[in-house]
């Protein structure tokens, strides 16, 4: 009986530095002091991009939004509402308009998770007056926060669950045909698109690992980056790339030719004149 | 054998209904196809706002931050940082500049989460570019997506181990104050605070109920919230805030008031402003 609970506790803390390990790309330099399955699944995430053609179970897209609604939102507010595609021709025309990526069209569920003010104004108006406080920026950021984080809570969820999940931030790329599309109103905007489904067992991904917890995590007042760290994050990144038969890139040229200038945003440095037009003056 | 077995299958689907009527204040339209006890975590969430005074166990805070960088990021930029504050001094002074949230004070730690494009700046000129593309609204967009996707996985990491924690927007209140008390260096803004510590046991928090799905999931295209779903919400919301003895405004009104001209934001109106000067042009 000793024996056995030892041995259980041995293997859980070696799970334990295996899932940091692969996170980061080193071993690490704590121990936790807590574990779990959800910690074992948050930890594990790895963005999914090929899926097996099988439908999600009935009532699988209203669990998420369950999950998703049940994240915290500023002041009650719910800026946010999401769009589930399904249809295979809409999700081929959205995936045409992200940058081409497939897996739109593989998944069977596309959730496009919207930035909702119109709710709010019309709310407003039905109480006398103008929700003259939507028009500011700040309005326009706690709609994006609060989507975030309702779908990171159907990612977290997706995890548990052994589906799959990829966010397509390319969903940004051309709003204009995404809103036809989805016929959205003025003051609504697809923020981020997330694919969700079963992932294709043949398909090995790994977790990929982040910038060492030096580099992001400060205490009492910021200090910044060590140009080390970051230095050896781009061996790991290397590393991870030669292992995944990826070019061997590292992270900092890679970050230096995303940031590069507008083009590097893919359409999207027209956003906030897009946004503008929307009906989100953003003042 | 059988007849146990069907006793649990029972007791666990009266859990997962419990746990829909509480997240919505109504009784659940559809059946769970699974659940879990990350999914049982994440439905039952609720915002803590009254802590013990209690140090977190050594670890705690890397264990949280390990989760946080296990969410996705957009092209793994990592556009964010946080800062973790202990020091009962410092959290004193930045629940003054957040509208007097005690509970920072209460809170064994609050982490500031913080957009930080500083990093991809020194980046992108380590390869000789300006990182022109970080001038962009899309980019201070990706580092609040970013920051809120980690810091949700936090959350979810904090509420499977049975701690708590609430998001401070107020964070934004103040935005010089609190860039001058963290040291924050340009192009870096702090987006929310959050609290983390043990429950008050003694302080009973309730589930509070959110929009009905059919007001905020969509199918194929968008097609708006029902007033008479909004309604009903109201009272739903009106029936909660009389169980918790709070007053009973409901809903709607407290949007509209929430959202009625530049003084309801909480000095938040200035922000676009001050994040012009802290070096996020926002083009």
């Amino acid at each position: 009986m000793k024996r056995r609970s030892f041995s259980v506790t041995l293997n859980e803390a070696e799970t334990q530095q295996l899932r940091l390990e692969a996170r980061y790309g080193t071993a690490s330099d704590f121990s936790p002091p807590f574990w779990n399955s959800t910690i074992d699944s948050l930890l594990n995430h790895r963005s999914i991009r090929s899926y097996l053609p099988k439908p999600l179970p009935q009532g699988t897209l209203e669990l998420l939004v369950a999950a998703a609604q049940s994240a915290p939102t500023s002041s009650g507010l719910q800026a946010w509402s999401v769009v589930a595609v399904q249809d295979p021709q809409r999700k081929a025309r959205l995936a045409s308009y992200t940058g081409g990526n497939a897996h739109i069209l593989a998944a069977p569920l596309f959730l496009v998770w919207l930035i909702d003010l119109t709710r709010l104004r019309a709310v407003a108006r039905q109480h006398g007056n103008e929700g003259e406080g939507l028009d500011y920026l700040e309005s326009f950021l706690i709609g994006t926060i609060d989507a975030a984080l309702a779908a990171q809570n159907a990612v977290a969820a997706i995890d548990s669950l052994g589906l799959g999940s990829c966010y397509i931030g390319g969903i940004r790329n051309q709003p204009q045909n995404v809103a036809r599309e989805l016929q959205l109103p003025p003051e609504t905007v697809a923020v981020f698109g997330l694919t969700v489904g079963y992932p294709d067992p043949n398909v090995i991904t790994d977790v990929k690992p982040r910038l060492p917890q030096s580099s992001v995590l400060f205490h009492e007042t910021f200090s910044g980056s060590a140009a080390e760290d970051l230095s050896a994050y781009d061996d790991i990144m290397k590393a991870f790339q030669t292992k995944q038969s990826l070019p061997k890139v590292g992270w900092t040229s890679s970050v230096a030719k995303r940031v590069e200038n507008a083009d590097a945003l893919s359409g999207r440095a027209q956003l906030s004149g897009i946004l503008r037009e929307f009906g989100f003056p953003l003042k």
